[in-house]
């Protein structure tokens, strides 16, 4: 799999591209029949919705759980990303974000690069966002909204929402993404379960809530090029990791065959991955 | 404009109709026009979101208002419903609703007919709802979401959810929707604004919030037949209207041109309009 031409003119120009069923049904059904356990699980890495109990999101099953973390070395993913960066990667954020059938709650309009600047001390936008639909996206179960080119304005003013769900997020303010719109729409890429979105960090985003009978469960993630490290460890080690050894690929029918990846984080997580330290190691 | 046999049908299996520009954009924008206005006031028919300050719906403009008094009256929209139930109707209940740019709150999974049965003791469904889009309505700024076919049910069980929006409101539970999108799917009609939706009151719909930067003004209101007149005047008048007066039309060229209408709350809503009363008139 190697970025054409377009594609990475279209990336230039939009900030984003959309690979629909770029995975099979049946790797995508092994991946869903993990989220149960990983949701029954009571490990700090899982954040609910305000109701406290509705998973929202949860962090670092790559390092737990084995066919997450085969994912997280899928040479699908990390090769055309890899290519765009011209170096090798290190998993900087990964999660699962629930959007669950009536519950899922909203997600404001942010950028991604703005806490890793701000927060991890992540030199450049060279980190990038990866989404892989567990299920099928549709117009009713809160998709992703972009604005496309709002990329190219780098790292935006933002305010820290505390109050509209139980994620707090650095938002953008009405009049900014207002002017973005105006320029460049917005677009929500829909598809089956399997599609993928590569997508810019400085790329404004958000989500509606989800008050369909349709889960929305997708694995976000972040992939870092390694010389773009973060400096500042912050945040909890889970929600961004402070291991920057290069991604090795799995072969790419990994998902569906068994193959042996390291899962340091199986008997618990450690105790210094749980908070903020005060300088980077 | 009369419903032909294929439309008649379509209602009937569907429980809606959508009319995409049955009014033309200067119809809609004299319209718009007067809502700022409508919104400014501090007129005890308006409901803000929970911020306080964002106009979520107003009651009963065309008691006040000369444009939407016309809109009230307008051939294109009363002269269908008349043909379905084959009488004289009368105004239930007409508001604007603001669903406005990025602070405008979804509506959870209800039926409007429960609660003209259970509050107004409304004696049969034979009310119709009527949608008209004063802006474009699309997927982004919080369409109404139908699900087809489940007028067909009759009155559903329901919960008064009073916590999730700043509107209290009889809402179905999660296992019979699931089980109605089953069977019906989910649509949302979209369009310019000037179109039109006739939805039958066991009809279930929900609407997403509103995260866009686009407002998404409509005017919902709800024509009930003459004979079907509520026998309950349990919530305020301005709500559930007492007055049973069959509608005169006036032409269809009312919303562009002059034509005089009774402004009966111009001066104000009075009082016995703001409170439930223990019995009819």
């Amino acid at each position: 799999m190697k970025l054409t031409d377009q594609q990475l003119e279209r990336f230039d120009r939009d900030g984003y591209l959309f690979f629909p069923s770029l995975f099979s049904e049946s790797e995508m059904q092994a991946l869903l029949a993990e989220v149960p356990k990983i949701y029954a699980e009571r490990r700090p890495e899982i954040v609910r919705e305000k109701d406290g109990a509705t998973p929202r999101t949860s962090f670092a099953a790559h390092m737990y759980n084995r066919v997450f973390a085969k994912l997280a070395r899928h040479p699908r993913m990390v090769k055309p990303v890899e290519q765009l960066y011209g170096e090798k990667l290190y998993m900087h954020q990964f999660k699962i974000n629930g959007k669950m059938a009536f519950d899922g709650d909203l997600w404001q309009w942010h950028q991604d690069y703005g806490t890793w600047k701000n927060d991890d001390a992540m030199p450049e936008a060279r980190a990038m966002n990866v989404a892989i639909f567990l299920d099928e996206v549709n117009e009713f179960n809160g998709p992703l909204m972009f604005i496309p080119g709002s990329h190219k304005l780098g790292v935006l003013e933002a305010g820290h929402d505390t109050t509209t769900t139980s994620y707090p997020l650095w938002t953008i303010d009405h009049e900014t993404i207002a002017r973005l719109v105006q320029r460049g729409g917005i677009v929500a890429p829909k598809g089956p379960a399997g599609s993928m979105i590569l997508f810019h960090g400085c790329l404004v985003h958000a989500s509606s809530a989800n008050l369909s009978p349709w889960n929305r469960v997708s694995v976000y993630l972040s992939l870092c090029a390694v010389s773009n490290h973060i400096r500042r460890f912050k945040r909890p080690g889970y929600i961004a990791h402070r291991d920057f050894t290069p991604i090795e690929c799995l072969p790419d029918d990994c998902l569906l065959k068994d193959y042996s990846v390291a899962l340091p984080w199986k008997d618990g997580t450690p105790a210094e991955e749980l908070q903020g330290l005060r300088e980077a190691a």
